[in-house]
């Protein structure tokens, strides 16, 4: 079939594991691949959540479950599958309104563990207040794919008053992260490979939209929210300096890592930044907001540990560009994570 | 972890291809376990599509895509993974406004493979008239996936004047048929498996809302729309039966069957109405207004074909039945498909 459709792309060219892993591999086949063979020559950032066209104010995102182990200390892949999409439309503004989950099972599956998966699936719905109200089955067969894989999009609707983007940090603005960071990645390659981490260490996975309603009483100070899933904060941060142009300073000595976490990154060579989180979110906002979106956030328990990390440099530095202020005073750059840490972390 | 999650099934029970095949097990699953589990008591019909809450008529739904082979002749999994959604909107009178495309990728899928199906997916999504606006891409390993899984979600917007359901067909109902059955499925089986027929038989993959808009001028006329994919029209005929609680009798000599269709069930033993289609749809309709629907399906090349296939039976029939009446004059049961005939169809 690929002889008779000459294309760019030599035979030799595969899919990579890092291609999905939400890092440069992953920008990169976006870019140069998908989205034009879809037709999208906007180059309008790419958002977490996207605008529906005359939708009145609804956003919509979708997003493919894919963890291994299916179960892990803090979650499974049910529990994830819900809080991951309902964060997509959280870092939009939106609480949600309506979820569709397909499943993708493979034959042998057993009955008790697909129950328990979507168990918990309906719980997380109903916790974050959001109901499953389409869905779709299909089976393959054995070796065909990995027990089961879930795709959720959700609808929501965008708070009155917040209207950010990724596209809208500003010079200035002061940069709060709402809890310590590491935990879900960490958790997760900590059971899959039987480190012993997973007594200690537990996902952070978690529905954010009810700490974005908090920030909403800050309406135009709060330019944009992301949360740090695959690639870890290394990556939202550049994502964010890359499409708004700007340059982000944080101190390392305010980055929240937890002991367990930075003692499992140690061993496995890891930098917590690169690690995929799932329950806590940055959020860029006018310095002169910075305490009150603090306080809004510490007023919940997923945003106790809220801290500022750094500021967005004034203007005229370079643009796109994330740095460290080490805690020996030296600087180094946050690069985007290249490729693959993780697989199968989400 | 199940052990710590005592559930109502069996270690022993699991999953089965059959699970995912349209007909009873699939129906089966989902009110034993999926709704269940999910927290879903209602009870209401299972739609192709559901209402957004407070959506002002939105309507949302959600199909994953996992055929095999990825390209078949008048077809491919990215044209295919836009009309089924499409389709299913349309089965709920609405029309499209907004896609989201999530790629399961396995590791060593070749990008110009990736690429062609993904230039297949815009230019149906172009066609359709309908943007993607969001995606995901996750990766997992080799041997993990196969190929490319798509799932794809869409929201669309009710028709004025159309308010139809599976659970709206009436006694004395004239059922109508767009076209002919069972070009999709013989044409994916017959290329996985080299039988010699794809060069007589093409998929009939398209998108219906066109049609759908076209019987939108007869109001409330027009009852139940949908269109026969998993399980075939066998599936689509019980579920509207069923979810009604009506009879439904059709005439065997006026379905029409391509004769290599017909060939192609003999050497297999296929029942044609037990065979995947991707691009007719039943409509249920006012007897008075049956001509008026006919012509107005055949006014679209994609309802050329259009005919009656029969009626819903008079008050007093037996609920929930399907009964065919054979070109001999004999009558027999229509039933649900049991279990899997060809998998990864769809």
């Amino acid at each position: 079939m690929t002889a008779a459709c000459p294309l760019p792309y030599s035979e030799n060219e595969r899919v990579l594991l890092g291609h999905g892993a939400g890092g440069r591999l992953t920008a990169e086949l976006l870019e140069s691949l998908v989205l034009p063979a879809l037709g999208d020559g906007r180059g309008a950032p790419l958002e977490d959540a996207a605008l529906l066209p005359g939708g009145g104010g609804l956003v919509m995102s979708t997003d493919g479950f894919v963890v291994s182990p299916l179960f892990f200390p803090g979650g499974d892949i049910g529990s994830l599958a819900v809080h991951g999409t309902v964060n997509d439309l959280a870092m939009r503004g939106a609480e949600p309104v309506a979820l569709s989950v397909a499943l993708l099972l493979e034959e042998g599956l057993e009955l008790s563990e697909l129950e328990a998966v979507l168990r918990s699936l309906g719980k997380a719905a109903q916790e974050a207040g959001v109901p499953v109200i389409t869905g779709d089955t299909k089976v393959v067969g054995r070796g065909a794919a990995d027990k089961v894989f879930i795709t959720t999009t959700g609808v929501g609707r965008r708070l009155p008053g917040l209207s950010v983007s990724a596209a809208a940090a500003r010079p200035g603005d002061a940069v709060l992260l709402s809890g310590p960071i590491g935990l879900h990645g960490t958790a997760v390659l900590s059971t899959r490979e039987g480190l012993g981490f997973e007594a200690d260490i537990a996902s952070d996975t978690r529905p954010l939209h009810r700490l974005v309603a908090a920030l909403a009483g800050l309406g135009a100070d709060v330019h944009t929210l992301r949360d740090p899933t695959r690639g870890g904060l290394a990556a939202a941060l550049n994502e964010i300096a890359h499409d708004s142009g700007v340059a982000v300073e944080i101190d390392e000595g305010a980055v929240p890592v937890p002991g367990p976490v930075a003692a499992a990154c140690d061993l496995l060579g890891l930098d917590p930044l690169h690690v995929a989180n799932e329950g806590c979110l940055v959020a860029f906002v006018s310095p002169r907001a910075a305490d009150e979106a603090l306080r809004a956030m510490r007023s919940l328990p997923e945003g106790s540990g809220a801290v500022r990390i750094g500021d967005v440099a004034p203007a005229g530095g370079r643009p796109g560009r994330v740095v460290m202020r080490t805690v020996v005073g030296a600087r180094r750059v946050v690069d985007m994570p290249v490729g693959e840490q993780l697989p199968r972390i989400c």
